[in-house]
């Protein structure tokens, strides 16, 4: 999603395709040092090759905070990050698959004087076009003249 | 959460409290380099101290996925991260500050011959006790025998 | 700078402010790491006590790479970085300084039928709005429908 | 380069030939975190097979930067990174490929009491022996008995 | 090995095989950056394939570290790490092993009013079930009622 | 340690000091993600605070990586780190503390007609000359013309 403007600037069933990133063997090891989540379906290759994946796949929270990454946020548009709903981790994300995030803005509700909340349906395909991760976010996003 | 047995060995109502881990400037740094999300909230100190918060505060995705790694998750016992529901960031997390998970299963359901899901509603606090995120988080896990 | 645009886009004269990033400490223990280059100024407080800075600074190699950061490249338009011309390191960055790019283009040439090269004038600046490098930056950028 | 003397121990035309260094998948991946710089060319895999190069590259200033980490650097004798002049990137950096650094002393300059200014031709090379980065870069060196 | 418990619970004699963890090439990478050890039959393939192990191996250091990260520390019962007997790098770990870790507890000895001695004969395994490490490793363990 | 020569350069008795290096919170921060030891004591501050220590400390594995960084090693000399005896971790290392490598050679064994072994006692020190770090290190190293 692009959060490049005033609240007043969204329309709801406004949509955007993010550019891709390619999920590499490096992320993986370097997101369990960061989260401390060393479960070994993501960092033991010997383990993953016993289960339904098959091979080592990428933490449900790598895949979701690349994402946030590959969100435009322009300095001063979002005020913060105001939550997640019905999010769902559809497919594994293996080792070299590429994901994009697609988004529909489904929902605009004033907050306050100085903020509104944007609702954007997000979907993150990987290179197949096939949906990996699906969620509702709300971002809190400054109202015109008051970021 | 202490995911450490089969599906049949959870009880709905029963809780647990992690151990800590205090979020630091290096945490920041590292995982906006891990998810690509530079926001300056996060990273221009000068920047932050303009905005509500007063100085740069945690990605709330950095405190969400150290709350994973907080987890106890005993190999085999995970099938897969499935899904996050009614998740809100309540407070900011600043440099220094030092996070809990506290976890109590609200809801058992069967999937399939091998595997359950177990709702855990999660609230993440800060070393004040405050809460800092709040989330219901659901785990498929391995029925007896079939890890 | 911002490339975003097809060669035939640009303008001699343009100028360019970009947001903001603070160079913390962990910033120059991670780019040490990087690079490889762990000349005790960067990372001996001891040591880099005795010289003329009286503390530790950043690699002037980490300030041009976060200044590359900094930059706003859309998909597509940039094919490559061409080269650098009097680059100087004018003022050292400490731990906690902010930096900022500011840029003004300062020549157009073409070079191919697909590919033209933008070349900026490119000022790193700290929050005291000192120049901390100086140098001239060349861009290998695609042509109008070219990309 | 061997920064390893005072000024007065370089003589004009000495060359040296550093050790070699591979640059890997996760040098990229960790460089782009650190510089912030996210561009598809050096972390989409499909975006890069569409481009001139086929293939993700390398970022220039990571080639450069481990360029400065394979230079042997005495503590004291730099005492500061000044500049770099005609620096180009002549040839992409592709994952796996193999780096050293070629230099040449092009010019020796008094610079105070306490600094000389040593002028090096570099060049960077890969494992087939061909150039990737040409530049003179200058370094600030202490004199006799003033480190 | 599991130290979960205050030090009158253990046994000489009792045994314990951690879970595993593939040592990749981005780890390699990173404790380059991290310790600093950049010698080349870690990061220069080409110098790698010249000596009797034919490619780039695992810094014995990581190695050993990332074994301390497989050990199981329950909050409070570690106090320290004591000591370290008898280790012996005895294969290599190329790029893609999975490590174990197995242990055996040798030694207990009373240090204090709060504090015991575990010692463990420790062996780190590859995925073949050949020893690559062999060390006896002390740990200070609080006593009962004393952590 | 230098380890700059072939195995009949070296003499017992020879000493050596390293430069130093600080061990920083982003050390200790990537550290516990590289090893996996999220052990509280290392980065949980509340936790620290009522220990013995008082404060956070650095793995005892960080300060024995970081002293192999301190080593100089030139290419080819180094076969391989034949192991460690008699290692005790004698004082905890803090943040912001600055670590140096003390070596003595203490004996030296030829091991076939192209290796040779170098024992070193080694002392890891703080900015206080306090010992931080005793141990005896092995390291096998290429004879004369056989590198």
């Amino acid at each position: 999603m692009r959060f490049d403007r005033p609240f007043e600037g969204y329309v709801v069933g406004e949509r955007h395709r993010s550019r891709g990133r390619t999920i590499t063997e490096a992320d993986i090891v370097q997101f369990a040092g960061v989260s401390g989540d060393f479960y070994p379906l993501h960092i033991d290759r010997e383990y993953a090759k016993q289960t339904q994946f098959g091979e080592r796949i990428a933490h449900g929270m790598l895949t979701l905070s690349a994402a946030t990454g590959l969100w435009v946020m322009e300095q001063g548009c979002v005020l913060a990050f105001y939550g997640i709903d019905a999010l769902r981790f559809v497919r594994p994300v293996k080792i070299g698959d590429t994901i994009y995030v697609e988004s529909e803005v489904k929902q605009l509700t004033e907050r306050s004087d100085t903020a509104g909340l944007v609702t954007v349906h997000q979907q993150i395909l990987n290179q197949h076009g096939e949906t990996v991760v699906d969620a509702l976010v709300h971002m809190l996003v400054a109202r015109e003249g008051k970021k």
